[in-house]
């Protein structure tokens, strides 16, 4: 059978025949593929198809597809137990760890599967064709091994109005014309980690809708470089530093990832790409569906963790300071609260459900719960990693003074500490826990965390729904004596 | 088929069989089931029996036994697969919740599942027979659906010194005659929860040993009637307001816990009951397995966290401050911690494996953290409910002044808030948080959380043993270039 | 010249000869002083005196009279200056440390304080002569070297209305009658700490009044006996264990707070002896100037933290555990949050500040900030003592048993652990530290931390009041080009 | 009189007179003062010259010498009160605000006031005449208002050994000739806030020492462009968007900060600038005074926070969402954190002492303590301004883009949140936040706030060895019974 499955270079070479409009620094990139900026990413989103096909991996990175029966990659896979789900976030941390950023594919997985259960539903109730043009859609993706951008979060303009009441209409993305053919849609999408390494781009609603704002309530699927589509690169923290040529100072000298503000500028979908036209009634569905994917998803920042516990264990034997009580005492705690957020991902994962179209959801309250740790634990994370790896981080000369002859023979000389360690060997090592913490892939494992996959606040609401607090006071009444 | 699950009230019966030599407040204690402060840690272990009789509790609190094929009471089962170990941490939040307090029965469940593992290893090492044993011991538990009591914790004498070197022998238990029937036993076991609800008592030794403690590597089960055991009641923060007659002040007015001393004065055990006998290098591995499935086991916490939330809920809306946005955001956050507390109690349940023997063993690490995380975060979730209730739950006059007529007229008047809440309500409500965070109850849900199963310096040793540093660095160094 | 400084002697006399009508328990207390349960309190007080007599402690206990020129006890003197307030900050923090719990008299100087800077305001409004009337009642205070008790908490009813739309009008207290001779009020006040060891009673109103509730805005000070007033004792953690006999159990054996619902029954008020009447737009000022002086006042519970702090190292070196790293740590952490509230409590008097009437008031902000923090610190600092502590601590059987033939022998013996401490005073030390983390003393310790000087929601809405958000947002918008 | 106070213009010529040895990115820097990545830094140090020229700020940026009488810069100031102590709290608090980074420095005014009471200590020791010699240095200094760099940290080298063990004997500076009119010194200092802005360095000893380290146990002051000292620049995160020439992506368009390593490489010192020559006996002191002035000096820190505070609130009103009340709690939580630091700085400074040579010290233990909440809460203020701030922070295009005709269009539109406020504002506010929680500034506020003036376990090593526990012992065991 043949299997679906890209190799890392299959997946370059795809990208290549790309023809994105993208814009950074004000100007339009022309290699997107080769730009010292964004390569970094496009190699972090390479690993996802590379690991599957190691042997190793393949029961954590593979799938088999429930439509074609064939072997696919688990990021076009839709979920058919709670073991799918457990492997997705352990997926993760693998990914998380094998590349220490944002690797950027697991949205579109998310969209997916969210896509999975609420075309379904809709169906049910108007008897519309949406789920079965969905999975064509579905097998087209996974027999390309396709990788997809999910697009949700709109501009929203004056957060105090809803979207029919913007004086600009467009901050939230609308259809503007309904042809024969297909749906002409104005917007934008911001924030879209891992847009320029996507071959298609799935857009979805943003917030719950009412009747008012049905022209803004519609789903649909694009090639990345579809006609009227322009991507703005976003800057990180340090991006300039990848073009510097240099080894060192970017600390993850393979791995980045790249968020972008995403125009759709009148482009033209056709039918068999729409997956919610105007069902406004459902639009709450589906962004809490993907959300509570989505906050499934941050499994990654537990491989993110998991690097910074071993630069900073790393760090403190470079530094010679491992043995000391506190120094050991600060890698528990680094662990104590990594494992924590793995057992989130775990615990929502196999607290699963089956939906009515067989898709598996995790548990809503568990995947809230656990993105809300992630909105902290990170932070706690990098500053203990900071305590341990020293005000050396932060105050360390560049690489280009590390390799000329006048300033290098200093540095050499009195960054030595461990006299086993190559001098060298220390500056890289507190550069990539500074890329984590401070630098480009900060803003994955901090910035990111708060924000993606919806803030904190959205978290807590969904919480305050979710949980039961009436059997909660009907035990604690009974248990009083309260009749 | 018979199913050996007893009720409620035969379990009662059978406790009033035993003869138990219990000291309370310096004398003999006559009617241990009536005593008026113990009957409420009875109260709670019957729950274990009455929930198991219950159809909607079934699938929790009942299980199949794997020896005799049997419906048994879960707390006497061997857990068969993950989906056990899962639902044993759901039956600890449930029975948390239905009791508000400590249902003491765990402790002997985790003992039996240890106990079955380790046995099984020494016999394969040294062709002894525990395993065999130990599966008549457990067939004779589950046919009589026995509560055990594991007892782990010793006195401990002077904490520089290991057993054999302690100026006093006694201060970890040991053999100290050894008879052709059995063998004789001196020693103590200390803090021991729901020793008076207990029909058999399974005696595990404290601390890894080395072949100089031998004699105080055993492991063995009794009645907890036997000859020569004594029992001295600890007492809980508030313990007398059960005495006092009345149905308010004791906060839950139905449940507690319990500790004693456990007093070993030349016992006798006969050789049927000894599951290790002198195998000092498997008394780590005993010490640990214990550790971790107890650890697991402070999923009951998240019950009694359930019945907090509740009444905290409860009190807000008694005192009618329960929509101030404050108030709605503490109640998430007791939310948010107790849940990550569920988390962890899930992920290290459904993250377990196969021991050689067959039973399921819960992961160590995530067992660790699971603790450690019920080492911190009860106290928050009680500050956070301290924080709704109210300065009254302190400060509030007695039953007995509610109810006299001078007294209570004035507290009928000035302690009516809620104008649609009996003022008897309110303080109930206040009244069973007091008990959660001060009284007879914080013992369990504070104290106990925080040196139950192993005080927190014990779980971070396990982290730091378990955690795989070295994967982590390797992934550290590969990313900034480190050969 | 004489100094009218009480001895403790003279004070507990002085209590005698008061005719106080209190109930507890269902009935009415005929020896209040000797009382068991409320003696402790009655010692702490009688503390506030004693210290001011040693000459090591006279700077900070004692003060000059601005009035009379003479040596008076601080807790009737009016701050002259910010040293004036920091002596005050450390003269908390010493009783605190000397009793172990809340010694109860500084809730009448924060009254005499404001009603210093409030009375002198309302007068130079409208004229009225207040401050002088004030003034001659100071003199009294001091010259008698009174203990008041400064007395603001309404019951407040239903929560979502003002006084005057109360369905019971009592709910907050209220004059009901104006006489020639002076007024009749009807009310009660809630949560008052100390009120059966003070000869005065200081009213205040509760929160900020608009015309409407004009009958709320009053004033004044009685003598603690007058006719109509009634004393509905509190009812604490662990409050019987003072009632049985040993020395042991109670933790703190000398020393303990009460607090107390004090009905005002249509009591009579001669004019002199109001400060405030009807002026409801001074009610705020009031309300405020106390609540931050009292805010300040809880410099105490550094004190007692110290208390707490020694007596986990007691424990610690008890259990023979004292040199491990972690508990060391944890002996940091605590002190590192103590001060913490030292500093709080200190930097708010030093930048303290005149007020028109030659008053020094604490700065507002700070006092604010210092509170919130004084409503987290304690718990973690008793969380900490906890874990030092071990578990022991809540399982220890009682005084009684340690007393008897039959268990105490086993208790000796299985209890010792240091070989060099006798097992009594391990036992004494654990009492001592579950009496401020479960027992009586932590009602003062935690529970009062939080809701005493007002729940921590009334700091944060004082915090966002008092800083200056535009200062803040005018140096950021310079900062990065804001015009 | 004549006021020995430059003006901001004064300070940058006298920079331009220097003749420092500068590298930067592997090349020698010709124009220090004009180079845009240094630049910044130098105007942070500006503002401490332009705003002691400020009437409304010269009661806290200028003081009376107490050698000459004159007016002078406070930071050529030695404390002379408390209340010196406090009003150089409120000027960190001022410059931190003004400059929103580093202002550099404090480091020479804290080496200058350590130095005044070590040599005085030493002269009284040993008859020496450091003290006059440093006083005549002092003079020098405020004469001319020179601003000087305070150099302690070595590089360390292997952290098991002592200076004299080292491989590298270099790791520790250390004399290496003494000549008839000075000595050479060889060796390098780490970390060197401000060193290219400063007239001076002061060089002191990092560890105590023993007799065998008598050759590391030196103190002196150089000019910084003394013939042998070597700079090297240590790289910022984000340090090369300064050389991007735009105005809004390096968030602080104005201030920063710079650190440096020192090399000396045989640098002469004549005798008339060591103040402190083998007196190794003397090294803990001079160590330990400084490090708690320098602790205190991180109230700097506090006026950062102000600054992120004000950056946080704008950015609120900006995306439109500052009256949600999450939103606003989380503003009063930043303003919680904040001014407990404010507290620690002020009550140090408050509660401070006069040292035998008439310098006033701050409290040692609260110095340790506040610094220790430094390397804590600007995390936590840091987080909380990323959670207020929104996602955009971090995934928003370049200045270049917004510049652009093709991209700024949709940058303008899709940016736009609150009508009212302009596009650019919103981007600009939040490249500030950026700039404090990850850019140049995070360097200072976060990193710097962990390491800077020692990392936190040397402050708990401190709080450990100043905190009085048999005081707080003795009262544990008094009130609880203990002889």
């Amino acid at each position: 059978m043949r299997m679906p499955i890209m190799t890392a270079e299959q997946y370059e070479d795809s990208l290549r025949r790309l023809n994105l409009v993208v814009y950074m620094f004000g100007e339009r990139v022309k290699d997107v593929v080769d730009n010292p900026i964004i390569r970094p990413s496009m190699n972090a989103v390479a690993r996802t198809y590379e690991l599957a096909q190691r042997p190793e991996h393949e029961d954590i990175m593979a799938a088999t597809s429930h439509i074609t029966g064939k072997k696919i990659n688990r990021f076009t896979h839709i979920h058919q137990s709670t073991n799918d789900l457990v492997k997705k976030s352990k997926m993760g941390r693998l990914l998380g760890r094998e590349t220490g950023c944002c690797f950027q594919r697991c949205v579109g997985m998310d969209a997916l599967n969210a896509l999975s259960i609420v075309t379904f539903n809709i169906d049910a109730k108007y008897g519309t064709g949406y789920y079965k043009r969905f999975l064509r859609y579905l097998e087209y993706v996974q027999e390309n091994d396709l990788t997809c951008d999910g697009a949700m979060t709109d501009p929203k303009g004056d957060r105090r109005l809803p979207p029919h009441q913007q004086p600009d209409p467009d901050q939230f993305l609308h259809v503007v014309e309904e042809r024969k053919d297909g749906i002409v849609v104005r917007g934008a999408k911001a924030h879209q980690t891992g847009a320029l390494n996507s071959h298609e781009i799935i857009i979805m609603p943003t917030i719950s809708m009412r009747e008012e704002d049905r022209d803004y309530a519609i789903s649909f699927a694009l090639p990345s470089d579809s006609q009227g589509i322009i991507y703005i690169m976003g800057r990180q923290s340090c991006d300039t530093r990848k073009l510097e040529g240099g080894s060192m100072d970017q600390g993850n000298i393979m791995f980045g990832g790249h968020e972008a503000l995403v125009v759709l500028d009148n482009v033209f979908v056709p039918w068999d790409r729409v997956f919610m036209y105007k069902e406004y009634d459902f639009v709450g569905q589906l962004v809490e569906t993907f959300a509570s994917y989505h906050r499934q998803s941050y499994s990654c920042k537990v491989g993110v963790g998991d690097v910074l516990i071993g630069a900073a264990q790393t760090a403190a034997e470079y530094n010679g300071t491992e043995r000391a009580s506190h120094i050991r005492d600060k890698i528990i705690e680094m662990n104590q609260l990594n494992e924590t957020l793995y057992c989130g991902c775990i615990a929502c994962a196999s607290e699963g459900h089956k939906e009515p179209s067989g898709t598996y959801s995790v548990n809503t309250l568990l995947a809230n719960v656990h993105k809300q740790n992630v909105t902290r634990f990170p932070y706690e994370i990098s500053r203990l990693a900071q305590d341990i790896a020293g005000g050396l981080m932060v105050t360390m000369p560049s690489e280009k003074d590390f390799r000329s002859p006048e300033a290098g023979k200093w540095l050499e000389k009195y960054f030595k500490a461990n006299p086993d360690v190559p001098t060298e060997d220390r500056m890289r090592i507190l550069r990539l826990i500074e890329n984590i913490t401070l630098g480009t892939a900060a803003v994955g494992y901090l910035t990111e965390s708060m924000h993606g996959a919806g803030s904190p606040q959205a978290q807590r609401i969904m919480i305050s729904r979710r949980v039961n607090l009436q059997q909660k006071q009907i035990a604690a009444k009974k248990l009083c004596g309260i009749k």
